[in-house]
């Protein structure tokens, strides 16, 4: 049960084109692959955020980490906390939750593989034996442009819109069975993204619709968006920055608002809630601090009448099977989850199988811990390709920036 | 891992005459211990709330738990809230908490049996590895008054005025060391509990005094209290009823107030916030649902800037080891928790030795589960100590109107 080592892996994978507010992803995307080895030879598993900072981070967490039990999640999260300096320190308490966040998903795997039940479990048990996930949708180009200003197209294609969007949405439907919609906004005119929400909704009559422009709206045009469209949306995500922009927007549309930004830490809760700001706040165990800290998330909302969805970054498979067991075991999950999977899961580094969507929706993986094998191999192969990428952040912005010089990501844009 | 049997045995066990704003304690407490049988064998332990309605329930539910994995805390819920009617059924939810509580704890229990770890290792691990406890104080008769009207002193004699308190608080501190202490109030007139406050504050100049009319006070009784010893105390609880009342002495006063009488519920707190009725929130697993809920309250607390502390009934030791781990686990506890146990210690039906008090605290029990063992003769014996005695529920305002027959426990009284 005594951790005896962790080891801390950067790694990158392809990502397409995606076009957001904050500019176009980058060809790679990063993340940090976290394994805790026990003194009986388990391994737990767990992923978090890339970039040179986390790995830097996790590092130096590391010696504080070995030697603790890898039951004492409080005892962790008080090291890492700790080692980072604490309030004092240079550190936000959601940066510091950031480098927690892989070494609880990583401690929860080991202890369900010591004790042959899968994560749910000791998470109080699974509330729903599948997690339905939202198709995202993303503006996006038909590929990334090679060193010579060439681009070759990707299986995707290019999304620039309402029919490319139908399309994409089609094509992802086509494959996983999703249920609910998501489009990532905030990259043309508010005129055309509402386009693409009435085009899709022409084409996909049942599925719950979401959009999110990543704040990139003004208060005026979020009026104008929620007046437009907001019939057609379960929610919409973000339209503008911060508790008071979004209180405004709601207190005049009444249109439920969700979040991943203005809501993201427990500091934020309260004068949310005190302004009714946010209808929905999308958990993210990532910058929660873990999954049983999401499921603290999850009991406020449900205490304050607050809905819940969940947050994605780019990510791999071993995030995907933290937030399935997450989602399963929390009640107060009351829409599709978000997740990029679909668009960066041949670079993953589990072994394929356990992770296939069926009608849109993940079984919780029924093996001990999180239900997935890392595979070494891949994990190696994606190790290299950060390396060879001598890439240390992402940076969405200067990308687009390459290519059209004018880009300018300050919110709000439209 | 598998439910196997629900054993439910009420028991009775000899209480103090203790007053307070509801009356005199019976001679007998009521609780129902619970045994949740494992197939490989083990045994986990729970103790509940007495009375014939929770051990009626209890058995209505009995066949909905076996068979479930001891592992699925939240398909053990669903189940006995099915059993129980849901929201649509006749009883709240509270009280369908109050039926669960006791299988949690059991099941937890047996959970740390299997993999031989501790339960506060089951809650994420020991925030702090001893959990203090106040002296809870009460003003009392000398003995329960016999058959013919003679009363018997027992050791603990009478306190009915303020050397009577400080005697208790002296005795109670020499045996256990507590270093906090709690005055049960609501029984005299006010002023006469002011002067009680003043002569432990003249007796211990250095331990944090708490003071709980149970809402036996005006208003305008509220504010005087507060004025005249308010700076003498940690907290102010349930001067009064309800979250309006409550919001109206604390923003009259600015008076820290606590509670475990308006806010009792996940529904509650909401409404609690809003009118900022209430700084100080006394848990209690028993009825917020288990060891699990009351850290969704405890994150609550701190994420909403509120002080949490333990409520108690009457009980025995295997809800004190519960609350003990559970304390230890939750960083939101802030001030040393509430106890009947010194009351009714003596007929505790668990093995002596794991529960003693040291500085006024219980270091965390580090046996497997809870870390107390049943005596099953004990347990025989305090069963038997019901049956004989016919009683099914404690009614302390029946009990003393036999000797006072003008007793009027509507609130306020003062």
């Amino acid at each position: 049960m005594i951790i005896r080592d962790v080891i801390v892996t950067p790694i990158a994978f392809r990502d397409p084109p995606l076009l957001n507010a904050a500019g176009l992803h980058e060809p790679l995307a990063l993340r940090t692959v976290v394994q805790l080895v026990l003194d009986d030879g388990v391994i737990g598993l767990g992923e978090g955020r890339g970039g040179r900072a986390v790995t830097e981070r996790l590092e130096r967490v590391r010696p504080h980490v070995i030697g603790r039990s890898v039951l004492d999640l409080n005892g962790i999260e008080r090291a890492v906390d700790d080692a980072l300096g604490g309030d004092a320190g240079p550190l936000s308490r959601n940066d510091r939750r950031t480098v927690f966040a892989p070494l609880e998903v990583a401690a929860l795997d080991a202890q369900g593989r010591i004790l042959s039940v899968p994560v749910v479990d000791l998470l109080g048990g699974a509330v729903r034996e599948e997690v339905p996930f939202a198709a995202y949708l993303f503006y996006k180009w038909e590929g990334h442009p090679g060193a010579d200003g060439t681009v070759v197209a990707d299986e995707w294609g290019a999304a620039l819109d309402p029919e490319g969007i139908v399309a994409q949405a089609h094509r992802m439907i086509d494959l996983h069975g999703f249920r609910s919609i998501k489009l990532k906004a905030g990259v043309l005119p508010a005129q055309e993204e509402a386009e693409a929400i009435r085009a899709l909704r022409a084409a996909f009559p049942e599925h719950p619709l979401r959009i999110d422009p990543n704040g990139a709206w003004s208060h005026e045009t979020s009026l104008r968006m929620a007046e437009e469209i907001g019939d057609l949306l379960e929610y919409l995500e973000d339209p503008v920055l911060g508790l008071d922009g979004m209180s405004a927007v709601h207190a005049a549309t009444g249109a439920p608002l969700a979040t991943n930004m203005c809501v993201v830490d427990f500091e934020h809760i309260a004068e949310a809630v005190e302004k009714r700001s946010v209808q929905i706040i999308l958990g993210d165990h990532h910058y929660w601090g873990g999954l049983r800290h999401t499921q603290e998330l999850g009991a406020i909302c449900s205490t304050f009448g607050i809905g819940m969805s969940m947050h994605s970054n780019s990510h791999l498979g071993i995030s995907l099977a933290a937030m399935t067991h997450l989602a399963a075991a929390t009640p107060a999950v009351t829409h599709a989850c978000d997740t990029h999977y679909p668009w960066n899961r041949e670079d993953d580094i589990v072994v394929p199988g356990a992770l296939e969507f069926r009608d849109g929706a993940l079984a919780v993986p029924r093996g001990p811990g999180l239900g997935v094998e890392l595979d070494e191999d891949a994990l190696a192969r994606q190790h290299q390709v950060l390396l060879d990428s001598g890439r240390s952040e992402r940076d969405d912005a200067t990308y687009l920036r390459r290519f059209e010089p004018d880009f300018d990501p300050r919110l709000p844009r439209f």
